[in-house]
């Protein structure tokens, strides 16, 4: 008998069908004698839909306050259909809240984080043998009103229960099979992966991989979680699992990315004092955009250029603060690109094995693609194409490391 | 400045327009300087959706427990949404849950029963100046789990709220201006009443005149809450004031009523012994049938006939009732009857005011209408006339005794 932690998204419990699908799946683990807590996001767009509703009353945007409160709703809906289904089974079972389950977060609506779980209830409703139905996404501030956790809260959720219980596994189960070594719908020869690192998995998930939430895998790395990404349409089937130490395999590259939510910027002409980088990056820093990639150029003629990326949205907040800074900074101009595509290899002990990034530019080179920048660590390479040659770069990258 | 407890129904808000309408009117008590507690309702026909779906799912029918959580889910959208109306009027507002209110439930899941108002958060936003919006129909009972009231259960939040607070008025809006002497749309001289008392509404209430829910006016009588009845779509009219005494008016009679949910079922032929009366009542009691109107015929040949109604949906449980005693009672036979109305005027006094009773049964009698069984209360005289007669009856009726 083990205690398994279930999650399904939105699209997962959409309609009924889908629901008694779910509920199904659960009925499996159950009647195995296993404890089972499932946390479910709100059905397919409600949580749109609702946002969508509440900006029709306030074009300006309603407060942070009266959303959560508004769109806490939609998991409260999926999680007494959800149960309802699994009453039609026969099966004992129970729907709760977020606040029910005890989720006590800080006072961040709609980013709201998770302090802790008190998790008296859900022990009590294991300990009477219920199915529990746990709403993701959402908890309690100290003020006793609702919060919730932003986009992917409910991975968070899931991850934060089998954290706090200790689960023997978490099984987030989403519309993909498993975590592939790059986009399937892109890369042709993308194969799926029986094992992956917390790390590795961070460093895909930021690239834009969209299959598990960045906050749920570091939760789930730092409480030492062990999670099964699987599809709920093909439950039988085994999907990937992610933990701390993966076993030995042929390839070191876990997987392939493409990120095209990327703005280059250059500082062009930067006269060469010590302490630009850091006026540079303290000022974009106090303007909250984050900073990717950083490349600095060696000197010519007295001046340097410093040039990074940032995510698409950031990018006018982010040239507005150089530009602030043109009384204490000295540079000719900055220029920015937006027609650039972030291609990455990540795999965990990439650094003990040469040869890795010169096999990454000799992929690249093959297919007569020019590489603008290029970023290393420990266990990734990223490199900056022209958007036109992102899906090509891709493809050659992936087919050069995984067979 | 006065502390003001408003109720708005799911018609009144079932719409961006009508909510901004509940908002200004909301906006203009506020602006006067006073406190204002708004109890809210879900949104058009949500519930009925909610419930709609809940089959879908479960077509026996899903616990009582998860329907409440999801239902309850209906009002916490319909609050969070008014409270965004309000704050574009630049307004400080903050919406409640019923457990936030304070609303403590016995756990009748679906019919609960209000046991206390915890009202420290209510007082702590008014304290705050705060335009406070509350979820209807809904609180938490003691294993913290959501309750819900029943149809109409808003009013009665929002007497709840008033009689804890001892507000100054409790104003219920519905799609009617008031309360009026009959069923606007059957009698076209129908006038609306300025005052009633509770015990005249709640004689009217039951006879079916839809206006303001039973329970909320049973615990507005118990507490002395005076309320008003008023339309949200013109909300500078006049309402109908109801309270524990009104000022003398020329009429006595308060209103006419028709009710068509009933059947009359007779027992014909019972042996005369004592405690037949008691056996039958007893036995119907026991099956938790709601009789009305009792009618036990003088004797003949040594045998008598008892004549009495119940709601439609429990004449197929009376009269197996009463069958299932055929071995300690002796009858010759069962009748029933659907095809009866219950015509009733009401007026706090009537009693002290003979002929008044005469003056009805005139009114039926100039218009040829056959009365079938009488019942008369203190504050209430009842026919039952047949179904074909009822609305020709209902108009004699009111205009012999409204003019």
């Amino acid at each position: 008998m083990a205690l398994i932690v279930k999650k399904f998204g939105g699209s997962s419990v959409a309609n009924n069908e889908r629901l008694f699908n779910v509920a199904r799946i659960i009925e499996k683990d159950y009647k195995k004698g296993n404890d089972v807590i499932v946390v479910v996001s709100a059905q397919g767009d409600t949580t749109d839909d609702l946002i969508a509703q509440a900006y029709s009353v306030n074009p300006n945007g309603p407060s942070k306050r009266e959303m959560d409160m508004l769109i806490s709703a939609g998991e409260q809906m999926s999680i007494s259909l959800l149960a309802m289904a699994i009453e039609t089974l026969g099966l004992p079972v129970v729907s709760l809240l977020g606040w029910q389950a005890g989720f006590v977060t800080d006072s961040h609506y709609s980013i709201a984080r998770i302090k802790r779980i008190e998790s008296e209830r859900l022990r009590a409703e294991l300990a009477k043998k219920n199915i529990v139905i746990v709403a993701g996404f959402q908890g309690l501030n100290k003020y006793d009103d609702i919060t919730t956790f932003g986009r992917g809260g409910s991975d968070t959720s899931a991850v934060a229960i089998a954290a706090e219980l200790k689960a023997d596994l978490c099984q987030i189960y989403t519309d993909v099979d498993g975590v592939y070594t790059a986009d399937p719908r892109i890369v042709k020869n993308a194969k799926k992966l029986d094992e992956i690192t917390h790390d590795e998995m961070l460093e895909l998930a930021t690239l834009g991989a969209q299959v598990l939430n960045n906050r749920s895998v570091e939760m789930a790395k730092k409480h030492g979680v062990e999670l099964e990404v699987l599809s709920s349409l093909t439950p039988d089937v085994k999907g990937t699992i992610v933990k701390e130490v993966v076993s030995m395999e042929k390839t070191i590259i876990r997987g392939v990315a493409k990120d095209s939510n990327v703005s280059r910027i250059s500082i062009v002409g930067l006269a060469d004092q010590p302490g630009i980088a850091f006026k540079v990056f303290n000022r974009l820093a106090q303007a909250k955009v984050n900073v990717d990639i950083i490349l600095q150029s060696v000197g010519r003629d007295g001046t340097k250029d410093i040039t990074f990326t940032v995510t698409k949205d950031q990018c006018d907040a982010a040239i507005e603060s150089i530009k602030a800074l043109s009384d204490s900074l000295k540079y000719k101009h900055v220029v920015h690109d937006e027609s650039v595509c972030k291609i990455s290899i990540v795999g965990t002990g990439m650094e003990t094995h040469p040869g890795v990034a010169a096999k990454m530019f000799e992929a690249l080179y093959d297919a007569d693609i020019n590489i603008q920048t290029i970023s290393t660590s420990e266990i990734k390479i990223s490199v900056l194409v022209d958007i036109k040659d992102a899906e090509r770069a891709l493809n050659a990258v992936h087919d050069k490391f995984i067979h």
